[in-house]
């Protein structure tokens, strides 16, 4: 293969996301400079978020530009090096983007470049492993202050974040109920995540069920949703909740500002707080987060689940899913196998 | 005078209150019993949260029953003393209704009764050194964490907790901008409690007026209105913003549920928090805030503003001041003077 494969993006979306919002091309495979390390994505990482960086407004990274290749987390392999510190057939992580190669320059920080531990998976670092797995450890741990005992609600909750702050909270001694979508993410949620309690919002009245499966109310709500799925949790909360704004996938692909809750007024009432935060802010601290992780799932506490797609073409196809809410656990998708040196 | 005239709840309100919520009855003096105190109310307190009194639904407080005099803050005076502590003549303040007088019982906390420190204004207890000016403040330092050379920006400015608030956060060294309705009360906020700007959001552009007025954007909003201004609000926190639920009196006569703001996505990109509180949990630290408030309050640093009105009969049209806007100030109405013992 001497061509680097791409999707850039074409089209700002309006509404869902279609094939025409990508651009398919061909370029030459980019040689790096001094200092710089050349690399193949082996595994992409999607995530709702990556939906809203398609937009041409404001946010936490700036959009991607109409031309530029989609951004999106990967796993990769240093196919040349010249940087003392990288060496040929080791794996990292870095933001490779949908393309076959990428050259990136070893830095901190969210955008950056960093080697994958020894004896993970590959494809953990883009999930339990990585922002996944730390927006559901700080978000659960550091906003919603889970104390033992305390009712737990997670939107979302067969979601990659989702799955994992619901069991994290298990872990801390709470009682966990989990809102998703059908009764696969639903059985999945109880027979494998081991919720105390899942709903099935296809199928069930949310808000009566909340207040069925939380008859002490909700001290903590781990919203990945909004909209309707966070007016019904407001209407459980307990004295002193903490809502944990992660994400509102309900919101993403509407093509109107869509209406809030209308009862804001319980936090008022409830003396209870709503707090938004990223992930970015807490990159700093993975040292803390990952080694607890690890430890979580060598036990068996912590079910790390992935939904992993192949194919190249099928890259634009596969963001979709998060959002026609097709995966159970981590959406991957798997563009080559390493090289074994 | 041998009878007490009260104003009972007789209907619960749909939308704006009206006389007939009402209904105006005399009844006999009641008699203290042992341990009690007759007290006859001299000033009455109006606050928005009444509306919500009058609603059958679970709150912070149980609703007031059909039938039951209307409950509000009162400034009174001992009329007959079965409680060694109390000596006809002296000032309290209580929860003594729409009535003339009532009988109490001395207990501590939010509905009991407290005498009137020597040297303060009778009326005061119910405004800046009461409920009103206890929301403020620890709305604004607990909730809000305002930090010198923040922007605050006070919705319902002029009302008598926003006003206060606004100017707490003056003397504590921040850029204060205040929403308010109409250029009576713009020009009070700007020229008499020394706001840095204001917007008068019944002939301006809010979030327009904000964007301008907040070049480095709201690091804390101090939110008594709730609905579209609250949404304005939101499009233009500082990272890290504080949004401090206080109130949302632009819901309170409504007769559906309003849609809440579109936006609450920006808590999450900004890293914000939303929270709401109720004074009731503050009552027992009174004792930090009051001799603040007073020291502010004799330098001229604070500015107390009242909207006295006057004569029992006007007492149900009075609550409505509130709702629609005539009030500068702490709405109080006076029923009776003092007796000179």
């Amino acid at each position: 293969m001497n061509t680097n494969r791409q999707w850039v993006l074409a089209k700002r979306p309006y509404g869902m996301v279609t094939q025409e919002n990508f651009e398919y091309q061909e370029v030459p495979i980019p040689e790096p400079g001094e200092g710089e390390v050349l690399l193949r994505n082996l595994y992409l990482s999607f995530d709702p978020t990556q939906r809203g960086w398609m937009e041409d407004r404001e946010s936490y990274l700036p959009p991607v530009a109409i031309g530029e290749v989609m951004r999106a987390g990967s796993v990769a392999q240093v196919t040349q090096s010249n940087h003392p510190d990288f060496a040929p057939g080791e794996l990292v992580q870095t933001m490779g983007g949908w393309q076959d190669f990428v050259v990136a320059r070893p830095a901190d920080g969210f955008l950056g470049l960093s080697k994958i531990p020894e004896g993970v998976r590959p494809t953990m670092p883009l999930g339990v492993l990585g922002v996944t797995g730390m927006t559901a450890y700080w978000g659960l741990l550091d906003l919603g202050q889970p104390k033992q005992g305390d009712t737990v609600l997670v939107s979302g909750a067969a979601g990659a974040t989702g799955s994992v702050a619901g069991q994290i909270a298990r872990i801390k001694g709470c009682r966990v109920i989990g809102i998703a979508g059908g009764p696969e993410k639903c059985s999945w949620l109880q027979e494998i995540a081991h919720f105390d309690g899942v709903i099935d919002y296809k199928n069930e009245d949310v808000d009566q069920r909340i207040g069925q499966l939380c008859p002490d109310k909700v001290d903590v709500f781990f919203d990945n949703v909004g909209g309707e799925i966070l007016e019904a949790a407001l209407n459980h909360l307990n004295m002193n909740a903490r809502v944990v704004l992660c994400g509102g996938i309900s919101g993403y692909n509407a093509t109107e500002p869509q209406p809030g809750p209308n009862n804001l007024m319980n936090l008022v009432i409830m003396r209870a707080r709503m707090e938004g935060f990223i992930v970015i802010d807490y990159m700093d601290r993975a040292h803390i987060a990952i080694p607890e992780l690890i430890g979580w799932i060598e036990s068996g506490e912590l079910v790390d689940q992935e939904d992993v797609q192949e194919g190249f073409e099928n890259i634009p196809g596969t963001l979709n899913r998060l959002f026609t809410g097709q995966n159970v656990g981590k959406q991957i998708l798997k563009i080559a196998d390493p090289v074994e040196s």
